[in-house]
């Protein structure tokens, strides 16, 4: 049996979401491996083995399914979203560097939708002219680095997904941030606050800078910035395409 | 009949990327619109009426649709790609926002596989730290503001994905960009020439500053800039998910 890798990315939580040839790649499977909650949305099967993981142990996980791949194994790492936008396609790569014997793998990447688009959707086109994604997360870069992209985001004027805005871990970062983002784009700003997208417990909402906090996000929520000509059009929000 | 409008993303080329939700949008519709090149891909069905229209008449075929979609039929609009990324939702609401009865229409926004997240997943996970989009046509923006988004992302250490690098009617332009980028970044800073991705025609090409020219973009091509930490693993391109 020749094995193989697929690091493939579930989208946001709707199962009308994941593409078909994810859904393929899992009908094909003989392991799947990924953090807990995301293995819990692969249907258990004859032939087929679950390996959920902790979070934090991206490389662990990495290595454990590279090796059931070189061992034969038809492996597909799940993770939410789209796999190579803060989530398991990296890891896996800085894994396989590290052993020639990974280097001709059959290893490939399936991109999934990840939660700033699915979010974007849901609110209208907010991300609809040029824009940053920006994890807010400091597990693995220092603040610095952090506030460093959001002064070059606004000084670019872009509009701006920020993903893991808010942990327990990391209570008052997020409340840094909006303070940051209100020095440098006023109170009018538009922000939307897009929590567990396309799932039942999907709630939205869209507020100026004046009005957020940083209790509007949690673990779930992406958060999306605009840019200076960002707008309400009825229910929607959306950035319009040229500028003048 | 009740009308109703979805702004739907077909992905990147293929058809195992494109998600059940938009296939079930597409399978209900009356009538779909869109440029040329992607009402192409839509099988014709007794009771669907295709709409292709020519590029750049954006507003138009907005109204068109909304307008049919006020009347009673069901509508499909369908980019490439994801809608709400340089694409066809901003354009809907733009119109929308005109006229109070476009308000209270059912429209929603399907996500689908954008380009820049296609062409990472075939080279790796080149876009697996934050990053930037950045639309390089000037039709809608002065070079001004395209220059300055450069500048932000790079001060940033963002990685960057190109769309629109290079067109006939701009061929100038990209070679700008790269001038402009080599000043910036330096010489040896990793890009990526992704041409058609998930199509038969699909090519990829990763580089150094210093070896990439103009030629390699053309109308169907999505290139991706490595920030400073982007590296190759055998066959792979990817950015580390930390920064010490």
């Amino acid at each position: 049996m020749t094995g193989w890798l697929r690091i493939a990315g579930l989208g946001p939580g709707a199962e009308g979401m994941v593409t078909p040839e994810v859904t393929a790649a899992l009908a094909d499977a003989t392991d799947v491996v990924g953090y807990i909650p995301y293995v819990a949305r692969i249907a258990p099967r004859a032939g087929l083995t679950l390996h959920p993981s902790d979070n934090r142990v991206e490389a662990e996980r990495a290595r454990h399914a590279l090796d059931m791949a070189a061992a034969g194994r038809r492996v597909v790492v799940v993770s939410s979203g789209d796999p190579g936008v803060f989530a398991m396609a990296s890891a896996v790569f800085e894994v396989a560097e590290t052993e020639p014997a990974f280097h001709t793998l059959d290893i490939a990447v399936l991109p999934g939708i990840t939660a700033m688009l699915a979010a974007a959707a849901a609110a209208g086109a907010p991300l609809g002219h040029d824009f940053c994604a920006i994890n807010l997360s400091d597990n693995l870069k220092p603040w610095s680095l952090i506030e460093r992209r959001l002064r070059a985001g606004v000084e670019g004027d872009f509009a701006m997904a920020f993903y893991n805005p808010r942990s327990k871990a990391r209570p008052e970062g997020f409340a840094r941030v909006l303070d940051l983002l209100r020095d440098l784009c006023g109170s009018d700003r538009l922000i939307t606050f897009a929590r567990a997208v396309s799932t039942p417990d999907q709630s939205l909402r869209t507020v100026t800078l004046a009005e957020a906090t940083p209790q509007m996000a949690d673990m779930r929520t992406v958060v999306l910035l605009g840019n200076r000509a960002t707008r309400r059009a009825g229910r929607w929000v959306y950035t319009p395409r040229g500028v003048s």
